[in-house]
């Protein structure tokens, strides 16, 4: 493969530039010719397909539905909510015009849906028999990004789910933020093999608009943290300016609970980070839109039909087990090339059938994430496909969950937490004293923001790490994405 | 069911009224507060998953792939196909401002994305080898609509599939075309039993920038038609001005030939208004979210648990061979009224279980294109819904087969012509000069437009129907949505 279309810097020296060259060179995305915009390619879209197929069929199970509600959103619905609108306000794109004609009202394209969607619900939600009411929506949401645009990242517009639900009480509520948290869990840790920190956010650093935010942090190799996804329960603060009301079991009228919820394709910026080397991506079995490539390998003219059928076999007898398989039969390029190719692509097992294998009845199967290669016999190639992909989901979530573990360290003095923070970065165990004018204080002076609060307590109070009070709080910082 | 809850008027006196009522009681859709812009509810957009299934497969198959562009098109984009800008600046939603501060260039919001996918892909295309390229986009567009909202039909947003591929010839492009075109007539036709006519564009109604565009064009009730696709044959009127070029086998530099296509949630107005009757919807069974309901029957006490166990046995027998079944076991309303609700909401069959049929080891089946009802023992479940299902996908394609063809005339005079379209609509079937000033005076003067044009040309030319001119074309004309 050429220099210029393999990746050209070492993950370990310039990760920066590693990251654009896996993105583009894998043909994931691309940057748009508009600032701040990218182009999600087919490669890159097909697993945004999986991860969507892997999350939809967790909330079709639980009786969450799919819907579509419009792109722009009137001012004054965004008014609304007044901490909500100053919120998003700086990063919203405004729509004057019409064709010819100027808008009486400015419309905001939708940075999140809160406001219009509730605007529907009013009029929907009636009873307690019409509750919960559980609907999601796949879309695309825009705020503008004055800074660099980083793939997957950081992009003036996203690809992502929101959720939006209504309940009777806050503790049906509460339930449906813990229910849509773990789901996330699973989508993140099993199925991404990003390993996360669950808990809350704080008050600064919550959803604007609502009562509480969980959240699922991750830990980069460069020592920031990357938010995955956050689950809110916004009380009744937007079922009362938007009058979502229901007439209850006891026969009298309440305002609604409801809670919002959304992952985006950030997933794949962190797949990318944690699991990819040298060579580019490694994608994860169950999230991979190809999880085996078939390369056959023709020495001699005479035999390269055997081989090609015996691809095919092999590549039927997977597809009809469920695996994705692609065979890549190209005749312009050398089995080498493909080889580096699909390395850089990332496909987990690469099998290869070559005139020494047709003989010997067997295949060879190289393992992406070690480069592990092994002969294995014709009668044991489902069985081998099936436990070596097994093994490496799990051997992607074990070496980033390590990763992950080895990066929190506990700091108890505020110069020890900003040393830690300038020499190695990671998540930084700490007790707070619970003051946002502290937390504030914090983040200006080191960059660093409370990235969550453990859903369960953790023990030893001490002292603030920075004010020295009495600490209500055992969190976790870090500098973020 | 309450009159406010089921449909108030007759399908046959207010043919306007009846479908915003089957479209908002059915909750297929709602108005929002959004003057122009429509809410895709979940039963509705689980009609729309089901017809992004059956196209996407397709796809796949034919190896396209999904991708996602930005929202936002530059100005200047749009511009570069001074025809294709024309065409759609009057209705584009224009963006100016990000939160406070003023665009340099004024942002379109996508009327479509052939400007900035062509942008892109000038970058990624650079030999034959990269050909063809074969991308679709399931997205939302934009297009401001003045006139009055009709949900589904006309609405300022909606959703739809753009495709968009590039190809080395003419003739590869042709294929493109034309293979989509049958795609999309399996869809409409075999999927969601929709007859239409196929053929191609007059210059005056093809898409603004393409070399021809193929249409499909269906009949609705009320005597309009309703275009149902379109797909087009771009020349190299994009890849000029976009600069789409490749090097050649022959080692010189091409321009590319490209193609567009597209089909939107129209399709479910369509499916609305063909086969829908008094009580409300009926849904083909190969596109309905919900193909079989089962209502279980309690008169007694006593055997409601063995009822409701056999309702459930029932379902999965059919959910393990592929059907979707709903059981409706909600205590507070009665077999009457849920009758009713899935009526109105057009499930094709409807399986009910009391206790005579339990007895009698039977389930009562009855259809809801024809209403009849049936008695089917515990043996022969599976192969009467099985055989039912089908029937009534046949049977609706047939009644709306033989409904448009009894909906085209043929008119030799020009009198006669609009004699035809104010007596009774339909398609017209009559010969045309090919002259685009007399297809306009036609439209101006009795607001029918040319439809189609057939793919095979159709015999017997004499004079043209408006200007008595030697004709050069049979073509359908008729008034459209």
């Amino acid at each position: 493969m050429s220099k210029e279309i393999g990746i050209t810097v070492k993950k370990a020296e310039n990760f920066s530039e590693w990251y654009t060259q896996v993105v583009t060179k894998a043909e994931l995305a691309d940057y748009s010719s508009m600032k701040g915009f990218m182009i999600l390619r087919p490669y890159g879209y097909s697993i945004w397909e999986r991860i969507r197929e892997c999350l939809d069929r967790r909330l079709k199970e639980t009786n969450h539905s799919n819907a579509y509600f419009p792109l722009l959103i009137p001012e004054s619905f965004l008014k609304k909510e007044a901490e909500h609108f100053k919120g998003f306000t700086p990063e919203v794109f405004w729509v004057t015009h019409a064709g010819d004609n100027q808008l009486t009202e400015r419309l905001a394209i939708r940075p999140t849906s809160e406001t219009i969607i509730y605007d529907a619900y009013s009029k929907w939600v009636r009873s307690w028999r019409d509750l919960p009411l559980l609907i999601n929506v796949w879309n695309s949401v825009l705020r503008a990004e004055i800074t660099a645009t980083r793939p997957f990242i950081r992009t003036s517009e996203f690809l992502w789910q929101e959720g939006h639900t209504v309940h009777e009480t806050k503790e049906d509520a509460d339930k449906e933020v813990m229910m849509i948290l773990e789901f996330y869990r699973q989508l993140i840790e099993d199925e991404s093999a990003v390993p996360v920190l669950l808990g809350y956010k704080s008050e600064r650093e919550k959803f604007v608009g609502a009562l509480y935010t969980t959240t699922l942090e991750a830990m980069m190799p460069d020592g920031k943290a990357l938010q995955m996804g956050t689950s809110h329960n916004l009380g009744q603060n937007f079922s009362k300016p938007f009058e979502i009301k229901y007439l209850g079991r006891d026969e009298t009228t309440h305002y609604a609970w409801t809670t919002s919820w959304g992952v985006s394709w950030r997933i794949i910026s962190a797949m990318i980070m944690l699991h990819g080397d040298d060579k580019g991506l490694i994608i994860p079995p169950r999230i991979a839109p190809i999880q085996v490539v078939i390369v056959p390998i023709y020495y001699r003219e005479g035999n390269s039909r055997a081989i090609s059928d015996r691809a095919t076999q092999v590549a039927d007898q997977l597809k009809k087990t469920g695996f994705t398989v692609h065979v890549d039969s190209r005749d312009q390029y050398t089995p080498g090339w493909k080889f580096n190719e699909w390395e850089l692509k990332g496909v987990p097992l690469r099998l290869e059938i070559g005139p020494k294998d047709l003989e010997k009845h067997q295949v060879t199967m190289v393992r992406r994430d070690n480069s592990q290669k092994t002969m294995v016999t014709d009668d044991r190639i489902l069985a081998e496909v099936t436990r070596i992909l097994e093994d490496i989901q799990k051997n992607l979530l074990a070496k980033a969950k390590s990763a992950m573990d080895s990066s929190i360290s506990n700091a108890k003095e505020y110069d020890e937490f900003k040393r830690i923070l300038d020499e190695r970065g990671g998540f930084i165990r700490a007790c707070w004293c619970g003051d946002t004018d502290c937390e504030d204080t914090i983040k200006a002076e080191t960059g660093a923001t409370i990235r969550t609060i453990p859903l369960e307590p953790e023990g030893n109070l001490t002292s603030c790490v920075r004010c020295g009070k009495t600490a209500t709080k055992v969190v976790y910082f870090a500098r973020a994405y």
